[in-house]
């Protein structure tokens, strides 16, 4: 670590030469495995983007020049780089260095970079923000984004509207063949053809350096010599060049885990003038052989044993399933109950659990890619062509097809499922991943059927009650393990507004009513509670909406009683929020408490730090119960 | 009329010989020419695509197969030709025709199309799903979608993923060079540059019909030859094909006014396999005149006189402003105050008034097309480059930005002010384009700034509060007229959560809470209740988030006061939504009444019927203050 140990900011960087270069990547690749085989993080593609980061940073002169990251989990070297060594250690953890690039946590981290596929609209608003900024005229953006983020449709408009004004916007396409899954659409077999087509590319290139020389290349004559060459491309590739169609020019694809080259690439291309758009390819989990054989299982791996690459995974026959693994399984319970029944997901068949149903369905399942706002649409086109789709997708990544929802299926009444993994606090993809906002911003939508499921029998009910009926469903459930081994219950519907009485009692001074698993925190402190002569009744009410008004209309009998709601989501314009106008509209007069995620952002950290620190975990309901606030 | 008053459905239509097709074009002409001139609504798309629409309904067995319109205003004759010719005199009026397919209207609109973009990815749901329907194997499904709206991204993840399953999807690129405004993006540009190469596609297409008679161009050598094609045709045009590049069939571009040559042509390709495009220019306003020579001002010109061309416009100087007039020369002054401030609008700049500034600053404007998503994020990489952008989108739309709003602003404070028009009811374009959600998704928001002034003056001083503060900032006002003329007002900052008190009383039975220029009907409500003796208070709140707490704490000390709250929007998860929650932290049992756009879909009609029908006008507000509910 010789050279690593040294750099403390980019400028430390650009004191090498250029040919310590690879042994300062070696370093980094040395450095991540060492870190994350002690504390589990994004590792495939950290490690592929290695060679990328460190030629940006050298060549660029960051952090005045502008790096825009896409779903920077790959960003992790350009952390290390840029001052943030010592912290690494933290990575992910309550306080610690966020997972991604956070412009609250480092000026080198320009933009927010959580959600696919935003980098290029973002940066192309910098790159034009500096053209009328006194002294910022010559300042640098570049976008680095990845093959699959591309194929979203943000990137698109953001491609589409690069040409627009004058800038010098740098796009890097970091293609490594591969999202977390299989990367899907045209655009993906689009880019492969275009890599095997390297060799014309390679001519081109020397070509130009060649005419260049002798003249013939000027930047006045660059353009239509780069078009003309492109259409010969064309011919020999048998593929157009969508990029140069969007008037982008084109460059690549060039090997991405060379990093002397991609030192040279850069500096010839630095100074060009228009959007540009560079093509390298990298191998994922670059430079440690398990992860370059099986990238998608080293993806996230987990801890694991540096030397042997023996992964510490957690799974045994003694864990309760993953949330996602019951949906999953009861998804292809009921493809086979029902023919009509298809599966969409929107890039995530493993992170999702619609894998088991690509295998044993394959022609009802879809992955679109990163495309949730097509993903819904899609799906509500299914639905009006006579199927029953369920939609998986992340609740954070939902918010991107929040007007599919309304307009493409809630508006129509078509009977889509929506299957909310993610949904509440994550923990250590923190900010960009909690998926809070779900409950408020669905239940304002007409004809919405709402509900979250407190255990895993619920949730397959849940599942079988969407199939039965013929509405927009949505159901929410978390990240993480739920509770049972023995979870394989036989189906049967549930009737939409109708909750659970967990915990009854005569005459209670406290009434915890809670939506989905919060419930086996309340039932804790419930306990205790009723240990200490606190007479508490606990209310599962499965559905936000609608509303189980038998069970709210019964406890307005006891009007001296602390009503506490509890939901893992945003309680602005959620649950409580929602509890508190019902009960309002009969009249109650009840001293009401919302547990839930205030109104600000929350970092990282374990879900048992965040919520301990919203306040709606045991302790917190206990607290709430007992008149005193944290 | 001798043909259209016998077509009563689309196989009356198929009764025809085609070359009586002309005619009845003529005769739908007239038809709409007739109505629209006496019942204003969308007149020079529709009158463009009338050839094209009754050449597919002509070739295809609708309405087994199916149309799915994109934007559907363009669509009317389609409704004339599926049964509702007669009704069609009740266009946009209440419980009319809808003035966009509707799935709610007839089995002939097979989606909702209001919003831009969605119509590749809901037919080819459709599509994939006939596949495996029995009975369905061969029914044909046809996008019909604008040059505009394939530039937003949802369409371009339809198109990416269009070739990822078995399908025989047609997309019918209605190119008539125009959307509402000028046509942005490089993809404009690339179809103008396509459609000049058209004399190379005459010369293809000729030759692949020698080449098929000859038998050299079989089924399995077509696709390989295509791709040859296109790329001579690359090199003749000196562009790339994005739509081959994406492993959909590109044809055309032919005259979509010629409606035996459509015919002509929807024969030859409606049995094809696999997704295709066929590309048709058609001239807006098609055989009138006067929107042949200015289809900007035809786009929805308002009732005209059909022999001159006049149109009968209301404006006069006596007449209040448009709300976005306020807002879109409000902007040119803040633009004059600081040199930081930018416009951004997507693909509406007259309908948002930003053409002032577009007029005034070009440099410092961005129309990026229907492209809700992608105008958030640039807005927030301009914020982030230490720019000033104000993003103007109507309420229903920014629906689109949902995740941009969340991921690509709040999340990072970045000071862009959200421009919202349209919010609220906004009558005759219906269902879609009400903005009512808006209060609801965005309250939930950390970090958020949200406000709606009730009049000019407060518009403009929140617009200059936007400017003079540093946080996500956004600002709702309607369709529509303000109310005064002298509106010209000094500007001055207002407090974030500083309400007004508007009418105050000593000891108020009535406390009625607006929020926006719902005051006036409060207004009026309260003088008709304080003269009956019933003793009103009226606050104008203002904002939505900081709630005043200082209005709501002083009114607590009436407990006894009915308080009613006002807004033009859904109220759950709203205003009144919010307000209930903060008094009832404060602990007051006050009753309330929460006045607002209730949980269901509501239709067109004008804006004063369905205000009326949602019980928030005057008379709502009466009946509420007097305990009667409607």
């Amino acid at each position: 670590m010789s050279l690593l140990t040294n750099i403390n900011s980019p400028s430390d960087l650009r004191k090498l030469d250029v040919e310590q270069l690879p042994q300062l990547c070696a370093e980094i690749r040395e450095f991540l495995i060492d870190h994350l085989s002690r504390n589990p993080g994004h590792f495939a593609s950290s490690m592929g983007a290695v060679d990328l980061i460190v030629a940006l940073h050298y060549v660029y002169n960051t952090p005045d020049d502008r790096l825009v990251w896409d779903v920077g989990h790959q960003a992790y070297a350009h952390k290390i780089l840029t001052g943030r060594r010592e912290a690494f250690e933290s990575l992910r953890t309550l306080d610690g260095l966020s997972g991604f690039p956070n412009p609250l946590e480092s000026e080198a981290d320009t933009f927010m970079a959580g959600h696919a596929g935003n980098s290029i609209s973002a940066a192309l608003g910098m790159a034009i923000a500096d053209r009328s900024t006194p002294g910022h005229e010559n300042r640098k953006t570049v976008a680095v984004i990845g093959d699959a983020s591309i194929s979203g449709g943000l990137a698109f408009e953001g491609l589409n509207n690069a040409s627009n004004h004058p800038n010098n916007l740098l796009i890097v396409l970091n293609d490594n063949d591969m999202s977390i899954d299989d990367n899907v659409g045209a655009l993906h077999g689009y880019l492969s053809d275009l890599t095997t087509s390297a060799g014309y590319n390679r001519w081109r290139n020397r070509m130009a350096v060649y005419l260049r020389k002798k003249g013939v290349l000027t930047e006045n004559r660059k353009r239509a010599i780069i078009r003309f060459g492109n259409s010969v491309k064309s011919l020999v590739s048998k593929k157009q060049n969508i990029f140069e169609g969007l008037n982008i020019r084109y460059f690549g694809p060039i090997d991405g885990n060379d990093v002397v080259k991609l030192v040279k690439v850069f500096r010839d291309i630095k100074d060009m003038e228009g959007p540009r758009l560079l093509h390298v390819c990298t191998t994922k989990g670059k430079g440690y052989a398990p992860a370059e054989k099986d990238p998608s299982v080293w993806h996230a791996p987990g801890k694991f044993n540096p030397e042997t690459g023996e992964r510490k995974t957690a799974d045994s026959k003694d864990v309760p399933p993953l949330w996602q693994e019951v949906f999953g399984q009861t998804l292809v319970e009921l493809a086979e109950l029902d023919d009509k029944v298809m599966g969409v997901t929107a890039a995530m068949p493993s992170g999702t659990s619609v894998c088991h149903l690509m295998k044993s369905f394959p022609q009802r399942s879809f992955d679109v890619g990163i495309s949730e706002g097509h993903a819904v649409t899609f799906a509500g086109g299914l639905a009006a062509g006579g199927k029953r789709p369920f939609v998986a997708i992340y609740s954070s990544f939902l918010q991107r097809a929040y007007d599919n929802i309304i307009h493409d299926v809630a508006m129509q009444g078509l009977p889509v499922t929506f299957c909310i993994d993610r949904a509440g606090i994550v923990g250590e993809d923190g900010v960009t991943h909690h998926g809070v906002f779900d409950l408020a911003y669905l239940n304002c939508i007409p004809g919405m059927t709402v509900a979250s499921p407190a255990d895993e029998k619920t949730l397959r009910n849940l599942l079988y009650t969407a199939l039965k009926g013929d509405s927009p469903f949505a159901i929410r459930y978390p990240r993480g393990r739920a509770f049972r081994n023995d979870w394989k219950s036989p189906m049967e519907p549930i009737k939409p507004g109708n909750g659970n009485t967990v915990l009854q009692c005569d005459d209670p001074a406290v009434i915890i009513l809670t939506i989905g698993p919060a419930l086996a925190d309340a039932l804790g402190a419930a306990e205790e509670l009723n240990g200490e002569g606190v007479a508490t009744a606990v209310y599962d009410m499965i559905w936000l909406k609608p509303l189980d008004e038998k069970i709210l209309s019964h406890i307005t009998r006891f009007p001296n009683a602390h009503i506490i709601t509890v939901e893992d989501g945003v309680v602005t314009g959620g649950f409580g929020s929602a509890v508190t106008d019902s009960l309002r509209k009969m009249g109650s007069t009840n001293r009401i408490t919302t547990l839930g995620v205030p109104d600000k952002w929350i970092a990282h950290g374990t879900v048992a730090e965040l919520k301990n620190i919203c306040g709606y975990d045991k302790g917190g309901i206990l607290r709430a119960a007992r008149g005193k606030s944290k």
